[in-house]
């Protein structure tokens, strides 16, 4: 019995058959170009297998309204090619079979309440901060999702008052993406966040930023646990900044578990999404 | 068959009793004093009936952690006799019959999903703006809650460049509701709310920092409806001046319902805490 997952990523998919028992038995990596070139490799891929399901976990935004005419579809990306693009059908025509559909966020938060960091917890919010800032969030078991899908990183967040940059965000200007996704990093401080120094003054607004964003998201759904991942995060020196800013921000206003339990990185590292796209797949076959 | 309803408040307790069709046969109110005093005359009204269940939507902070000690306990309130009051405890040793337990937020959000103005959608989130601030929301037919409830009145919003009041709350000053609840209005401007006039600059702050709210609660929650209820969302000339902002603010970035239809009041006006009670005590019957 093997599983399909995809993370389909704005500059790369990654694609994975998994056993019954979830084990990754193969892997690929395929550039993100157009979808006729992108989905023949990823079919080329799966066709070795008898899959009884696929969980796609997509870059954004798409439609996951069950209500909605374009379920399924990736709908107004700038991406070439990719806007309006029925990801599902393409898929159900290819295969006929169940198809999980959410964002890469959402999976990766599946994944990680699964088998990752929130494997003992009930609920969990997982938070990449890279290219761009994406969450998603599971309570009660399911995933975070009503009229569409959470975009978690384009909440209003205070300005830190030595910050005069004005933010990347076409739509927003200076919301949490704008402000602290890494191009405007890279904006701001004229290199990209890998080369910035762990000493830099700047760290404590990128800091700060974030840790707004995690007082709100707490404040609002109250998970166990919230999870950072992305590009941003492998700077390591930045998490016990932000678990300081949250806690100042917080001030124990609503009780919270250990901080340093509560605040953390991805125990599947780079792997929530894949895994949570299959653990997703698995679940729709049932 | 008989069910109870308790809409809990800081200054007074509606209590109700439904048949099984949740029409209410019988509802009272009762000033909220110390708990031997208002329980007794509680617990007067719901003994005329064999109840099959009570629900109780609470004013907190509240426990409603099934995995801790002190679940159904209101916690750490100012209120003299009910800090730390085993409120669900109480009900159990006097009746022995199953308690639904929530705040009252959420208690109202859910009367509003089942039998108010989101009755037809599949999920939706109720904001009170009184004297103070919260939320509760309803997603996949369930409350929003994980390791704790929701306290979405203290988020932290950017201040309105005229404004230069220091806000009302004692753990974060200017956050939400220690800008925008009513002591909030009354501290700002010498009077309260319903004294200030419709065409007072003021409100458009005030819708702002609701927009803002609501903004934040679109992009983390994506609910259906947005319903808005409390004493400061009587003044009816608010309700427009904050679509407005939110539509500004928002800037079409992520679908949702028409406008008019997505940011409304309560259907059941003043009774969506109390009907939530009662269903949400049906709910736990069964």
């Amino acid at each position: 019995m093997y599983y399909g997952g995809i993370e389909a990523g704005g500059t790369k998919f990654v694609c994975a058959v998994s056993d019954e028992n979830f084990e990754i038995i193969e892997a690929i990596s395929i550039p993100t170009t157009v979808p006729e070139v992108t989905m023949t490799k990823v079919f080329a891929f799966f066709d070795q297998y008898q899959l009884q399901a696929i969980g796609v976990g997509s870059f954004g935004p798409i439609d996951v309204n069950l209500d909605s005419d374009t379920y399924g579809y990736i709908t107004s990306t700038p991406k070439k090619g990719w806007n309006n693009y029925n990801f599902v059908g393409a898929i159900k025509d290819k295969y006929n079979i169940p198809v999980a559909w959410t964002t890469d966020v959402n999976a990766a938060a599946y994944g990680e309440y699964r088998r990752g960091s929130a494997q003992q917890a009930k609920s969990c919010l997982y938070l990449t901060i890279g290219t761009g800032i994406g969450g998603g969030a599971i309570l009660n078991e399911k995933i975070v999702e009503g009229f569409g899908h959470p975009e978690m990183g384009h909440i209003l967040v205070r300005r830190h008052s030595a910050d005069t940059f004005e933010g990347t965000c076409p739509y927003h200007g200076d919301c949490l993406e704008g402000l602290a996704a890494g191009p405007a990093i890279e904006q701001r401080l004229g290199k990209k966040g890998n080369m910035v120094a762990k000493d830099d003054p700047y760290w404590e607004q990128e800091a700060y930023y974030i840790a707004q964003a995690l007082m709100t998201y707490t404040l609002i759904l109250r998970p166990e646990k919230l999870i950072l991942g992305g590009g941003v995060m492998k700077q390591q020196h930045l998490l016990p900044l932000i678990r300081q800013s949250f806690q100042a921000l917080l001030n124990d206003y609503v009780a919270i578990p250990d901080l340093d339990s509560y605040i953390v990185t991805p125990g599947l590292v780079d792997h929530a999404g894949i895994t949570g796209s299959i653990l997703l797949a698995a679940e729709k076959a049932i």
